[in-house]
Formats: C-alpha cells, sequence, structure tokens
C-alpha cells in the first residue's frame, strides 16, 4: 500500500504530534472506549477524514500512544543503565519520569485494565508487553539476586512479577488518593525489604547519580 | 421518601437480582461507560422505566454491584477468622473464594482502574473503599509482624500497602495472560518472602483447614 508523504512533511509531523497529544488527553479522561474519534478530530480542528489519513482507526492511534510511550522508556533505560545506574535504580528513575506525565501514568492504568477483555483493540499488545516486561525482568534480576538465597522452589520470575506488580498496584492506590502513598517511596522501601536475598545486600539503589566508583 | 415494597416481595427480589447478574456481566464484558441502562433492561427483558424503579441510575446499579461484593467479602472473612484461620490465611481465602466468580474479578480490575478518573460514579466509593482496606490490613499486620524486626523508618501500612498491591497488580498479569501465573502461587510465596520480618517466621499460612491445636 502507498502511503502519501504527509507523516514526513514537517506539517505532516505537526498535525500526527497534536492528534497523538488530543488523543492522550481525551483517552486518560474519558477512557477509550467513550473518546470517540469525532471528539479528537473536533479537539484538534480537523474533519474525521483528515485525522482519519494520519491514523486508520481509533485502535490504531490508541496503539501509536501506547507504542511512543514504551519507547521513550526503553530509550530512557538503555541510557540509565550506560550512565552506571543499576537495574532497579534505573527502574526507579523510568517510574520517576513517567510520573512526570501523570496523565499518560493514568491512560496506562485504565488501558491496560480495560484490555483485560479479549476483544479490546490493546489486548494483544498488553499481553505482549506484560510478557516482555516479565521475561527482561526476570533475566536482568539474576545479576541482583542470589539464587541460593531465595526459598526453595522460588524463582526470580515470581520476584519479577512481585516488582511488576507494586509499581502497577500502588500506582492505582496512588491515582485514587494522591495523598495517601508515595509510588516512589513505596518501591524503594520494597526493595529495602528485598535486600536479605540480593547478592549485594548493601546495594545502593537511589534516584540520584551514580558515584565514579560505582561505575560499571 | 417512600419506597414501594417491590424491593421486599419475592418477584421483586428475584427481578433486581436478575438486574445484577446482568449488570455484573455487560459492565464486565463492555466496561462501565459503554454497557447501557438500555442494554441491560434488554437483557433482563424490562423496560427502562421498569428498570429504574429498582435502581435510579446507572451508577446506583454499578454501587450495589459493587457493594454486594464487599459485604460478601466481610461476611466470608469474619467467618474465616472465627474458624481458627490467621489473617494471611483468611487473605488467601478470600481472593480463592473470588476466583470463583472470575467475571467479578474482572469488573473489579477494570472500574478500580476507571474510577482513577474524580468524576467517575466509583470514585469516591473506590477511594473509601481503598482507605478502609489499608487500614484495616495496617492494623492486622501488627498480630503478624514483628516490629523490630522492620528495617528503620518502615511502617504497617507500607507491608499492607504491597500486600494489596501485589494481589491487584498480579490479579491484571493473571487476567491478561491466565497460563502466565497464578495469583495464589504468587501470594503464598509473597507471603513466604516477608517470613524474616514475622513475629512467628514458621506460621502456617495456607488455605486449608487450620488443625485443631492452631484454632484460636
Amino acid at each position: 500500500m502507498d502511503k502519501k508523504a504527509t507523516r514526513k512533511s514537517p506539517r505532516g509531523d505537526s498535525r500526527r504530534r497534536a492528534i497523538l497529544d488530543s488523543a492522550l488527553r481525551l483517552f486518560s479522561e474519558r477512557g477509550f472506549n467513550s473518546a470517540s474519534i469525532a471528539d479528537i478530530a473536533a479537539d484538534v480542528g480537523m474533519t474525521q477524514a483528515g485525522m482519519l489519513h494520519h491514523f486508520p482507526s481509533k485502535a490504531a492511534l490508541l496503539l501509536a500512544v501506547l507504542q511512543e510511550r514504551e519507547e521513550r522508556n526503553q530509550k530512557a533505560k538503555s541510557e540509565s543503565l550506560e550512565r552506571g545506574f543499576d537495574y532497579l535504580s534505573t527502574f526507579l528513575r523510568t517510574l520517576h519520569t513517567n510520573e512526570r506525565t501523570p496523565i499518560l501514568v493514568q491512560l496506562f492504568a485504565i488501558l491496560s485494565a480495560e484490555s483485560i477483555v479479549q476483544d479490546h483493540p490493546a489486548h494483544d499488545w498488553f499481553v505482549e508487553r506484560y510478557r516482555e516486561v516479565a521475561a527482561s525482568m526476570t533475566s536482568e534480576l539474576a545479576a541482583v539476586f542470589d539464587q541460593s538465597k531465595l526459598p526453595a522452589g522460588m524463582t526470580l520470575e515470581a520476584f519479577a512479577r512481585w516488582i511488576i506488580a507494586v509499581a502497577d498496584g500502588v500506582r492505582l492506590q496512588w491515582l485514587l488518593d494522591p495523598t495517601a502513598v508515595s509510588r516512589e517511596t513505596s518501591m524503594i522501601q520494597f526493595f529495602t525489604i528485598l535486600r536479605p536475598y540480593m547478592r549485594d545486600p548493601d546495594m545502593h539503589i537511589s534516584l540520584d547519580e551514580p558515584s565514579q566508583e560505582k561505575r560499571r
């Protein structure tokens, strides 16, 4: 299928950007099911036909919003590891950076739950995303935890799933009641509780810049 | 405001039951925003006016569905504690019982996330529910964990919030990908990881009937 050059032109790029920003805001405010293509088109001052030229369906638009954050997070994660942050500190830094865009955190929380239903347009995306995150974290945790310190039968995958679950679950508690809990503090304290199972129980886990001698 | 006796009559009760069951199913399948009063009325073979006689709004219906599960859980919890189960085993038993109605587990997962948005009709209900659950669990955990074994500055509320978060977060992972993880196993193993901080690190945490000598 031939694609017009719209996406490559500066005007096309800025339109695409405006649509993504509006979609993000309206999906977050109203949920994916309630925010319509017509709403988003009206919000950015385009016709529906004009908008569908950039994103052929509401589902395509939704997936573009999700995918964009995921790619930004992946890039930030690589940069953080390169700068000498360990894996758990990098994880904290990703949450910290995401919280600068609370609307996107909220969108993720709502959409991940709505996408449980099999015919939701983001269902496959979220299933695959959680598989990838669990697998990649399980593999990274091998450098953090000491298998010989774990109770019999316990796997690093179980640890990965708790860490993801605490991040998601405390996010929900924080979004419902922002003064009740700080996700950052809760995650840092959670890692503290897991220290007896780490290779280096005194390892430095922090949002702060690692000192020179700690750099890899 | 005078209420008609409909709710007390057997026919009214069975109608009310049919509406609640249908609402539960349609909210779970389509989300609260997408399932309409008209859909539910059609599903139970009533007129919208007839249905609104039992529940004056969609929000009232939603809250009745949520409240019903909450009350059932509270009752089961008291019974479990009375039969000699400890608090953590009782928590496991509640999750186990809830999983017999996966559609309700799914509804809770979706609605708790959708209700983040302040004008969602269940927003206040979920804020209040999480406050109550966190407060009551924090108080119950005083009998399970030994404060003197916790790292400095750590509170039992932090533990309560992780336990709730792991239950919610692993629920999401399980609902998205049921073969990837068992919530029951994950919770039991999570409690195992927390044993070093317990008053009795060998305490019996299980879904099984407590033995006579363990009964309080």
